[in-house]
């Protein structure tokens, strides 16, 4: 950062293979915050709305926060923005780790890939220089050989890299990109690495990050701290249990999704995949950079051929798609499951849920074993799990029909299929049922990047945190302005500065307004009120909608899988329960409301566009 | 190095957790050069004959030479010295990468590991302290996951790191010390490691190597640089193909073993595990520390479920052992298997030879289907080997008959398996069927650590280098004192100063005694000719065999499996030839008459003791 608040921008063209560097003004942060304001924005103004997200006119954009590389707690976060390749809209990711810190210490809070590399390439970051390398020596590897074998190219193991693995390199729309045992997971950002022949970014940072106000800074740490120690919930159980802590309680409440959410409240394997049945496997924890909590468990399957496999992980929502959806409820498994997604660079959960949908389809009739390798894909086969996730990775076979997610899985096959492709927009839905969880839900069907749980969180339903007001998990009112708070206040508090969302669901979230303006000031000098904070959140919401509207998308695209809106649930603690066409419409409708969207097409205002000062996106 | 040419020693105590620095004597430095003959000095004052190798007594030497540290090419080489749990008798092993270097730049020339840890642990040594580690975090995991979770532990990535995997805390006499992507791999070092909850020795190191003569040092190291370039094998071959091209060659000569040395010479599959063939697959190449050559083949696996499989290597030996023994003709398996081996921490050529034994006994159905939990172990299917090899590290099931070699497994399946069980010693036969090289087997029959092609490698037959004299590999005649000298020259050229076995076969063969001599003189200023050098390695031979002898050793011990003294080749360029027993034995005299030892038991005289100053010895 600079005295001025402006910050530095790397943009990398990998058809000309050179770099240089921008400024991104004072005024753009104090409207954008940092993270994931900046990635929409600048995708905004670069990406034209129809590009195919796989050609060279697309534009990958990795953003910290101004926090990020600071000592504020868990601020180690990148946001990761481009055209989705598996939803055709605009793409937002999160990842953590060491790359966000290390990003910021190199000095840049952002860097644009744009381009395309003519042959396999990796890129070398330091605050003094950016160098293109052939990276046919890496190319075909998997991701954590390849960041191994990088480090030891650049002679320097402090490099910190995000890469893609084989599934990236074959372009699968479920790709991811990882940096050390993290990943920028969901919407298929390891496919536009791969569509811009680019294996890796290493990053190697030794300037610390700036402070306007360094007293102020203190006192905000420090109450930030201990806001995190007061929380019941982040020391107590994500330091000890990591994400895994879900599948008790959401398992217990019912919305633990199963069998490709045909059996969500019957099957749910507390017992082998719970937080209790996995401390025995967790042989340690792992934090990302400043982070106190360490919320990451080591876990070593101990059987078969599995045996001396860890992952960092499983988190929930892979218990969910490598156990929930596929009946898988064999914990060693699962672990081999998601270490070999994060080996092969795919998303656990795309994957997860792809195979689940392949298996009812299975066991339905609708797909023989000719059409699948030979495999049996009976929920709960384990082994056919593993191998179609080893297929869809390298596109072989069948899994080639999976390897771009539901969707374009359904299109392929016909046959109706399309009702058992539990996705939103393209993107598999998560670990929550929405009939059990109707803002939850109402995010799911609304949010930019498609079934995302990480956009707009219902914390209320979820942790019973009563922030910005109380809410019943199976009661439709406010459901809309409770999904508008959600998605746009954790934008702009989580996404943006950058800092974890678990501390915000925890700890943070009935200060976050002001905690993030009073920070936002002490470090960059930039001043702004809760209410400013929060119309940063809202802003960037609009844009991506207007980005997404461009693209193509309508009221008809916000919606969930008729499934849930019609199938009530036929077990567990919220049995009966199920979302409804008619019930779902009056609370979209209410969103919109509350939005300032158009009822019929779901398009913003000109008013609200302009309210929101994004002259941008009047045109 | 001090300036009286004294080094540093560091002694770690896991039962006290304790360490201490101590001095080696300018006069000690002058009579074992450093690396092997340390170890093998220390192991002999300090560890009893009788001792039970995985018992708290032993103790684990790690020994890099004076020339480690050092800008000398091909010097980042350590010595590991041990009672061996696979032998009974005095071990030593080898192995290269950054370890070596890196703990000579913290500032000692060996390691002396004694005791036993309570719980798992890893010790962490820099130039200034030496940490004591929980190892709790990583016990079970595989060796690559290993060493990053300890850097991260560490909170820094420059750490090398020298670790166990499963392998090595199941005690199998197998397993092996595994850094980076190399190995210290024969003779169960990991299983000594696994018996005292040594998990890891992490090291990070600082300073640099002092050198007594600067000016001498560099006209030394330019003029090994002419040699190396001078040779027409190592950067042609070796650089470009690693060990590898051995397949070609050796195949081609007929003493490329195979199926358990039933079929060497009949099958020698070049066409898929050639030095060409494995071409298409290699994607790059490593370096240990100051090594210009680059042996190491970086290697992906192509196909199916090994698709993205990595590794360094396979190295001839292992594709002798996963390919040749096992019948397994597929470049991807033996990928495969050796990737798998490092992460086990398993020794690729024992384990390999081991699946080998195994299947020609399943074949003549010395072993049924049910013995070996229901496997088809038939030879060529590399189903059944992977299976075999991940029980084999777990000990599960058929695997723990194996996972302590097959002198172990012979005696344990009793029925005349010995017949099959290829190896000397106790330690697995390498990759040179005795029948097609004479001197190469005399070596294999007489080397103190086994039937290892480490200690006296014949290069005269197998590189044709006609030093001191021109050997035909079929011929008896002089391969007794070829075989003195090839193993105490290499001995004190390579494994002491240190220094890479592949240069000295390639390039400084003709030059090694002047050169070590040279090079000596220039670091430590300790002033020996290339007849004491010479005479350093006949010292460390004669040490290790008096070892060997209170141990139990005695002639019979230095054979050869019956096969290869009695059953002709069957096929290839050295069909028709055997070993013979009556010209074993012949050569068996010619080579302790050389070595001054009794004929009758193969000690060695007192005589011969008190020549070489082996005071410690005529006790």
């Amino acid at each position: 950062m600079s005295a001025d608040g402006s910050q530095k921008l790397l943009r990398i063209d990998l058809t000309s293979r050179s770099a240089s560097e921008e400024s991104i003004p004072r005024e753009i942060m104090a409207r954008y915050i940092g993270g994931a304001g900046l990635g929409v924005k600048y995708v905004f103004d670069e990406v034209p709305p129809e590009t195919d997200p796989l050609s060279v006119e697309n534009k990958l954009i990795l953003a910290c926060g101004p926090f990020t590389g600071t000592s504020i707690p868990c601020s180690s976060r990148m946001a990761v923005v481009a055209k989705s390749p598996l939803t055709g809209g605009m793409a937002l990711g999160l990842t953590g780790g060491h790359f966000p810190s290390e990003l910021a210490h190199a000095g840049y809070i952002a860097i644009i890939v744009q381009g395309k590399a003519e042959q396999p390439t990796f890129v070398a970051i330091t605050g003094e220089s950016v160098r293109f390398h052939d990276a046919a020596h890496v190319w075909g590897t998997r991701t954590s050989d390849c960041q191994q074998i990088i480090k030891d190219r650049l002679n320097n193991q402090n490099y910190r890299v995000a890469c893609i693995g084989p599934a990236g390199e074959k372009l699968s729309r479920m790709a991811c990109i990882i940096n050390e045992r993290r990943a920028a997971g969901r919407k298929g950002f390891g496919a536009i690495m791969g569509s811009k022949n680019l294996k890796a970014i290493a990053v190697l940072g030794t300037e610390s990050v700036g402070i306007a106000d360094d007293e102020s800074f203190r006192q905000q740490r420090k109450q930030m701290g201990r806001w995190m120690k007061e929380s019941p919930v982040l020391y107590p159980f994500f330091a000890k249990y990591g994400t895994s802590r879900g599948i008790d309680g959401h398992g217990a409440r019912g919305y633990f999704p199963a069998r490709n959410f045909q059996d969500t409240g019957e099957f749910v394997p507390i017992e082998t995949l719970g937080s209790e049945a996995r401390q025995a496997q967790t042989i340690g924890h792992a934090s990302c950079a400043e982070c106190p909590v360490g919320c990451g468990q080591l876990m070593l399957a101990r059987t078969g051929r599995h045996a001396g496999i860890l992952t960092e992980g499983p988190e929930y929502e892979t218990i969910y798609s490598f156990g929930g959806q596929t009946g898988v409820a064999d914990l060693d498994s699962v672990i081999a499951a998601d270490r070999l997604s994060d080996e092969f660079g795919l998303d656990t959960m795309s994957a997860g849920v792809s195979i689940g949908f392949a298996m009812e389809l299975f066991e339905r009739g609708l797909l023989s074993s000719e059409d699948v390798d030979g495999l049996d894909l009976s929920f709960g086969n384990h082994e056919s799990m593993l191998t179609l996730l080893e297929k869809i990775a390298m596109r072989e076979g069948f899994g080639d029909v999976l390897a771009d997610g539901v969707r374009v899985a359904a299109a392929r096959l016909g046959k109706d299929t399309e009702y058992y492709a539990m996705h939103v927009k393209g993107l598999e839905l998560p670990a929550y049922d929405p009939r059990g969880a109707m803002a939850q839900g109402m995010n799911l069907a609304t949010a930019f990047t498609g079934a995302d749980h990480n956009r707009g969180y219902a914390i209320q339903e979820i942790f019973g945190v009563p922030v910005p007001f109380e809410a019943d998990r199976f009661s439709t009112e406010r459901k809309g302005e409770l999904t508008k708070w959600n998605q746009d206040v954790r934008t702009a508090v989580c996404d943006c500065p950058t800092l974890c969302a678990f501390v915000f669901d925890t700890a943070l979230a009935a200060h976050a307004l002001e905690h993030t303006a009073a920070v936002m000031n002490a470090v960059t000098g930039i001043e702004l009120t809760p209410e400013e904070v929060q119309r940063v959140g809202e802003r960037i919401n609009n844009l991506a909608r207007v980005f997404n509207v461009r693209a193509g998308f309508s009221r008809a695209d916000d919606t969930l899988p008729t499934r849930v809106l019609t199938e009530p649930l036929k077990a567990g603690a919220s049995k009966g329960h199920v979302v409804g066409v008619d019930e779902f419409n009056a609370m979209l409708d209410e969103y919109y409301l509350a939005r300032g969207w158009d009822l019929a097409t779901g398009v913003p205002s000109r008013e609200k566009l302009a309210e929101l000062g994004l002259e941008e996106a009047l045109e």
